[in-house]
């Protein structure tokens, strides 16, 4: 029998998400990692809002001292590593998720999306490199975010992001990025498109193919 | 700006949660309950786990107080209503999941099916009627639970549920489960399949045609 005390609302909720992102990647492979992603940017957006306004600008050590602060207030243990007027790395010695998000490595989408989408937002670019993850084992979170293109090393990158209007919700969900999200689905219908194409094509061949040998001009017999 | 006192681990959660809820269901439609149906029977055995060994008989009040009891564990506010012999009422003020549960009224298939899941492997038939709905702007939930089919309301029926094995993980999640909850995407797999089998088809009768068309015998030039 578990220990009944280990049952909480955060832990409840940390196996919800890590189990319902697990079974989507499962089923749906790479497009899981979209909606986590696009989740991620809004997500952003919102807790930005708890930051100041929309328009302050913020200076590079603002910023990482934003994003860990944003990760420790939602239960992950964040620290700053260094900060660089184009770049800066932050450290986690725990996850928002809990150990859980082993399950979900791919939930990692989610804190790059998150400051990423945060510099994208306030200096225009980010590119954020995962550089060690306790989803894939790690003892520990290390994370790099650019603020501008660079060729050191590879990362997810955030640019041109759209912004929700001003008193609007980051969580109303444009058309546009459901379809893309619907993005496999979509892929099917366009095959199937394509099928049905060809099919009245074939159809229409054979039709002249017919008629030619019935005509009267090809009979033989 | 937001207040920042008010952004915790149990917010940030439940805002994921049911904005990843929101959007898969905006995408895929009805399979998305599908997910959340087969999370929740996992999720019921496995908090099943907290409250004694698997084999424990439970009385119908028992029942009554560890479905309300986990829901109070993991952040709901819940208490029972009434208890017979074949049915219990149970009823809420707040949702595990907060307010925001609003934006993804079928999480309550959460509930659903973890009450219908611990009761039909506890007493062999579970069928949960959503009588209120927080989240759909009823100022409270009703629920209830019947222990054996009955005509007098229609709920969500769960019962012949697999068992997970003895020392298992019931988010072991086995192959049929994840092609069941696949469904939507297999139906267009299987509508591709139907497709080429029939181009090919048609591209047999077009050889068979043309080759009439250009045998000596049906010339006529």
């Amino acid at each position: 029998m578990a220990n009944k005390a280990s049952l909480t609302g955060t832990v409840f909720l940390s196996k919800l998400i890590t189990q319902y992102a697990h079974i989507h990647e499962k089923t749906v492979g790479k497009t899981a990692e979209e909606y986590v992603c696009q989740i991620g940017v809004r997500t952003g957006e919102w807790i930005e809002s708890f930051y100041g306004d929309k328009d302050s600008v913020w200076t590079v050590e603002e910023y990482a001292e934003v994003i860990i602060d944003l990760k420790n207030s939602i239960g992950g243990h964040f620290y700053i590593s260094s900060v660089h007027p184009d770049h800066v790395v932050v450290k986690a010695k725990a996850c928002p998720f809990g150990e859980v998000v082993q399950d979900a490595p791919h939930l990692c989408r989610m804190t790059s999306s998150v400051f990423g989408g945060i510099a994208s937002r306030k200096f225009g670019y980010g590119k954020v490199s995962l550089r060690k993850r306790i989803a894939l084992g790690d003892s520990g979170c290390e994370v790099a975010i650019y603020f501008q293109p660079d060729e050191r090393e590879a990362g997810d990158i955030y640019e041109n992001l759209p912004r929700t209007p001003e008193n609007g919700d980051p969580f109303k969900w444009e058309e546009e990025t459901l379809l893309r999200l619907n993005e496999e689905l979509k892929k099917s219908d366009e095959l199937v498109m394509k099928l049905l194409d060809e099919l009245e094509e074939l159809r229409e061949q054979i039709k002249i193919e017919t008629e030619k040998n019935s005509s009267p001009s090809s009979r033989t017999l």
